[in-house]
């Protein structure tokens, strides 16, 4: 059961990053190559960098399936990407689908590493988030995380919960689905009613910056 | 013998790498700071990436002969890069060699450090573009891995062609040699005949994607 | 004393770097959540790449104090950012003192995990820079490495100094302190003298590059 939660979680929130990434490489016009390198590249950049910043092993280099399930997602997409009326909605519900996965998967994988609560969050908001980056970077679009509309926020805050809970001692299937929950909640409300933080303003009648 | 080969290819990918870095810094007219860093860079990255994956030590940390020949190569082309015709067209062709040398110079690595035969594929594909994709982002060009024409799949035709034949058996300078030679008349084809994949194209008559 | 020194100019970079961090986040209007992840991805990503080239544990991981550090430092720009006059010069001047700290940092560092001289440098030019490339990239800056005035050079010039003086047996505090003060100087310089190396110059009559 430990085991399957666990997994589970990884592998929905890999194929739901490695369908945005073909998605982008189909608004791009790419060949099925560039639709396979974008989908893996986004589907299993953000635990890479968890698991090379903790000094665990990669988590796909010894399980060649995760590579084998981002191509072939990848070429289904290929396949059917005319299908959905806007592929740039898709990429945005299904990339928040797989930030509150990979945001308490992330942190769970810190904290069973051995990492204090803190560092926990922080692994949970890396691993959520840098697969889009990646994407955005390679695919040439503005990176959603620099986007008007609460984004890493939702990642911290289901990280957060899902930490938090851990260390009340709540069992661990309640914590991770409350800060899965948490975190697609957050980031669906951004999406649908443009919840957003307040931003940094220019102070007015303060001079302004030469550059 | 078997330390020969593999060390010369890896010593020819690196100083070809670091031939294209230098030369993008040459179009950008950097100093000779900037030759020796996009130099190197691209010369080393894509191994470094590799070993960083794989877990095993960075190649060039215990082994300071890399950084001095690209910084060697980098500063060679500093003095000397007004004498090709077309810069643009000796960054395309020494990036085929050095990628088509570290798609199987990647794989072996892989194969070697005990990964299965899909994932020394990819770890080909990686070495072989990710010296380039480094190159490209600092040096503010258009990845060449997007390109129309055939790039990454060549990378991969040619890691794939290696690890079938050492999985068949065969001796292993012939599973490099044929490695290099496909990955390397992939390339060349795309390049002098403008081979392409098909790409995804946008069905006549579905909505057009808002963004 | 050893450990005193080495983790005063450690953290001393992390709160500069954090610092400039966090004011591109103001340039860019980001919310708190923006601020703090590009303040903390600047003030610990030079570090965190060195850490991973070099195959030891990664500094914050097992620390949790940097990262409270660094978010505690971009919340206190996200309330005071309107204060200085001209927020891009204090970028660039925080800028030179986080590159000069960790070019000595980084080389230290290095050195005590048993690189070779060369090593050392380039670990203190990568510490030096890569958080202002990370932070440059994520905030859609044009890269301050890229910039005209010297800048990798002065890291290059700091972490050398260090490196040499300990080879000649100087003393430690020595060997840092001069190591600073020469990397600081370069990049000074070149800030308000706008010294620069020779570029790069294309040879009159040489035929144009196509592209």
């Amino acid at each position: 059961m430990f085991e399957t939660v666990t997994l589970a979680l990884d592998w929905l929130g890999v194929v739901a990053f490695a369908v945005t990434g073909a998605l982008v490489a189909s608004r791009k016009e790419m060949d099925i190559v560039g639709f396979a390198l974008l989908g893996t590249a986004t589907g299993i950049g953000g635990g890479t960098l968890r698991d090379v910043l903790l000094g665990t092993p990669v988590f796909w280099v010894h399980q060649p399936a995760y590579l084998v399930t981002c191509v072939l997602v990848s070429a289904l997409v290929f396949f059917t990407a005319h299908v959905p009326q806007s592929r740039y909605r898709a990429v945005l519900w299904l990339d928040a689908v797989g930030l509150a996965l990979f945001a308490v998967a992330g942190a769970e994988k810190a904290a069973l590493a051995g990492a204090t609560g803190l560092v926990a969050v922080a692994m949970g908001v890396v691993t959520a988030t840098f697969g889009g980056i990646i994407r955005d970077l390679l695919g040439g679009e503005i990176p959603v995380i620099l986007s008007r509309e609460i984004y890493a926020s939702a990642a911290l805050a289901g990280a957060a919960t899902f930490v938090v809970l851990a260390a009340l001692g709540a069992p661990r299937e309640i914590g991770l689905g409350a800060g899965f929950a948490v975190g697609f909640m957050v980031r669906a409300a951004a999406l649908r009613r443009g919840w957003s933080l307040p931003r940094y303003r220019p102070r007015p009648g303060a001079p302004r910056d030469r550059h």
